[in-house]
């Protein structure tokens, strides 16, 4: 199995970091992979300023089996960008899963993947996009399945969706396994020692 | 204020990606930078395959505000590295706040700096940690603050860590604010839509 995360200039680092810790740890083993694929193989600088390098550019990559688009402010950007829109279309017409984190809600809003169906996005820009006019947004989930498109809330809520997407694409135990080597099993307030 | 974030090859992505985006946002507007340091310039390969470009090479800072040490097997090989260690120990040494995330606290031990207090690490690892007999080991909390030493448990654990430190570095509407951008309010289980 393929997974590929896109990556652009200002992609919100834990969008894309948090998802691909999931889904990397779970590939693990098995005869999948991640991607991080970039625009072209140039450096992508991201929104808080970390340079990752992409592992392939986007010409070369014409077919995945789950995509996964985060959002920062270069998602919004991306949306301006020919190559990228028609790239995020053309690939999420044969993935298993198209998914987005955060305002990567937006990019395929923008590539037309998502007429008529239910999305959410950051609580921050959920009016913004709506206003696009082509979606059901929907409000304070953390993530939201619509058949084959799953998007994501805010920033860390990709990791939970992204662990819902390890327990779908290969079982409950490899999404408990998962979240036991992240520690993801969020205990209530007050586990903390300070003193 | 100074933030460095050391990294090196086998960091784990979402020990370092985590607490970047936390501190990062809590910087923005403020007179504080977070800087993501290699042992050189060189690029380095994260546990999970991805590559990431230091801001800044160890032997160009001499001293640091905060230092938070992210964990990984990258980690525990670091400690056969004569010059991270000495790196450590120097910078550590300066520091209002030495931070470690996951098995990043064996770099800590390694560098003489935890003698005798309380740490934690990955839940996977604290016997081993145990063993290394420098150090009070912690089990089952998200973080363990001793003194200036804060060391967060497994993964995800050091975005609460960075939280917290927020809150001590820029105050609680600070650490309010990043938690809301970052939507790390994590709501009870069953707040997702399926279907």
């Amino acid at each position: 199995m393929q997974i590929g995360i896109l990556i652009f200039d200002g992609v919100e680092e834990m969008d894309f970091v948090g998802p691909l810790e999931v889904l990397a740890s779970a590939c693990e083993g098995r005869e999948s992979r991640v991607l991080l694929i970039g625009p072209s193989l140039a450096r992508v600088t991201c929104e808080k300023g970390m340079r990752v390098l992409p592992d392939v550019a986007m010409a070369d990559i014409p077919a995945l089996d789950v995509l996964l688009v985060p959002g920062g402010s270069g998602a919004r950007m991306a949306l301006a960008d020919p190559e990228i829109v028609a790239w995020v279309q053309r690939v999420s017409a044969g993935c298993g899963w198209v998914t987005s984190v955060c305002t990567g809600s937006f990019l395929l809003v923008g590539a037309g993947v998502v007429a008529g169906r239910r999305v959410t996005t950051h609580h921050r820009f959920t009016d913004a996009l709506e206003k696009l006019g082509e979606a059901e947004v929907l409000r304070g989930a953390r993530f939201v399945v619509d058949g084959n498109l799953v998007s994501a809330a805010g920033v860390s809520s990709g990791i939970e969706m992204c662990l819902w997407l390890v327990e779908n694409l290969f079982g409950a135990q490899a999404a408990s396994e998962v979240a036991d080597y992240i520690a993801y099993d969020i205990p209530p307030r007050g586990s903390e020692i300070v003193g």
